[in-house]
């Protein structure tokens, strides 16, 4: 769970730094009881999108459009937030989006929708906007 | 979206009128950033429930119970409301949702749960029921 | 089981009798085996397609377009079978999918092909074409 | 629907007594509408879970699996609260968990922390704890 | 990958034989190609089923229930051999299959087909039956 | 559908050439039968992989982890080639997969097989190996 560190909480707008402060505090819970094989599962989680052949970047962008056709609003908020920490662009960052859509169906849209809206809050925290 | 305007949205009650509202207000967000490819994923979606060899009404049950098996509550929020608009009967309505048990198993049962409740909901609110 | 009884085994294109026939084998080894809430799903299962308020063929629609979007072949070939049988056009059968790709995505593709393969055969089948 | 007899509600901490009643009162707007085939299915879903060959504890632990991987909260939270019922210890909580998380991946990590939250929760609540 | 050895390949019928060892065949494919997150991917798969709190006759249960409602064939047929193997009865397979059936739907009836085919299969194996 | 004409047919391993000579007659059959709606999505499905902000090869990559995830034979066959054909490297396509297999779990493995499978057979077509 080493990533949660690169993750500059204080500057997360609200509904994501709520959505990050509660990650960490279940993550607690689950490391209280959870045995070996739980706890390496979360260690392999975060190996997984470690810098490599393939740039981080690029790995956030695999595991956004993973959790958009699963349709995981959890796991895409992480990932929107990794993708924006990571400097992927607007253009980028839709395209992603698009890739998922058409694999996915209209099913996924409402994640779509609030994919935008937590990208938008992002961009708008980044910029000192309201 | 051209479908929006066919809902009147006054009319919903409260839990679907506020749901009807949050998903316009979402929708011009993703419009601000969408690029071509999901603004035409979009429309191709309006086109699919429009009157044709099937009627809307066909189309909206087609809707419904695709969203049910595919347990997405948004999605059957906003084919509830549509199924309502265009007549469905409760015995019709009720014979859908049991399709889409049956196909879907016992974990469609909370959406199945609040289908019925939005379906209520609809019923009081256009008979002036309380 | 019943409506196994429908379908006039004999004059299925060969992939859907050889399907037909096979589903009826395996069927008897379920019957041998099963226990009683085994059975009362299958029982279950064959009434909810039942005439009611929805006519069969708008039920047997329902459960194509639930079988594409969970992309379940062998679900998609039997409603295939029986939506041909229940007289649905050319045009119904494509909308229908058209419903269910849109919803579903790009993933359900690969069985829409098939899903008009069996069309095709089946109507070829029905005017005596190769 | 006999099972909610067994649970003894007053003793649920807070966050599952809420889901608890608001599942009863859904319940009740179901059985309000729904048709023999829905009715007959609610049935057939307690019956899956009754003692036989094996345990309802066992059983219970396969609904539990069953509702992580397919990722359904409503579903895991019900066969949490009833598996702490049948007095399945820690230890074989967590390994169920486990199993469930290697087959369905990182996807269910969401749902495994809100698990082991309730899990707690359940704890002190039966310990008298705060 | 340890649990391979587990299994009397020999003795196995006919299909489930040839599974295995294709099966064999493309882990050593994977083994070949596979960097270190996969192979302790590999590694932690084998682990969750260990024998510990729970038996492990009970986690191949809850394995195989998880692949029925997920809709696995390769993986179901793998939990067959392994629940056949840790002397599972045939009262106690028809439960676990009962379970998933009625979590997963009719959806999953075409691999429930195959479960019991593949169970008769393996027990006619085993009493020397043709 | 254009990309078709991208991959050269004839130096595809046996087991992918079939799959692409099979897959081009169903989509033959789709477009003698598919309505409107249906041709946009295809036209729309091959636009969302068309290089943009982001390079076809990402892309290739994005879609290859959905299919992975969604555990589509046909959708990860078809993004395998693609992504042999965009000269990803075997670190890569190997760091792509285990953002899948981790995403998605243990449940993906038979895919993931035949996923490498596919990839050593297309690098041993490229260099003429047997």
């Amino acid at each position: 769970m080493k990533r949660t560190d690169d993750v500059q909480v204080e500057q997360l707008p609200p509904e994501l730094k709520a959505f990050w402060e509660e990650r960490e505090r279940l993550n607690e819970i689950v490391f209280e009881q959870a045995n070996l094989t739980i706890k390496r599962f979360f260690s392999l989680d975060g190996q997984a999108y470690r810098e490599g052949a393939l740039s981080a970047r690029t790995k956030e962008m695999l595991g956004l459009v993973a959790s958009l056709v699963l349709r995981c609003d959890d796991c895409i908020k992480y990932h929107v937030i990794r993708c924006h920490q990571e400097g992927i662009s607007d253009a980028e960052f839709g395209e992603a989006l698009s890739v998922g859509l058409v694999v996915g169906g209209s099913i996924v849209i409402p994640h779509l929708r609030r994919a935008f809206r937590w990208w938008k809050a992002l961009k708008e925290a980044a910029s000192g906007a309201p």
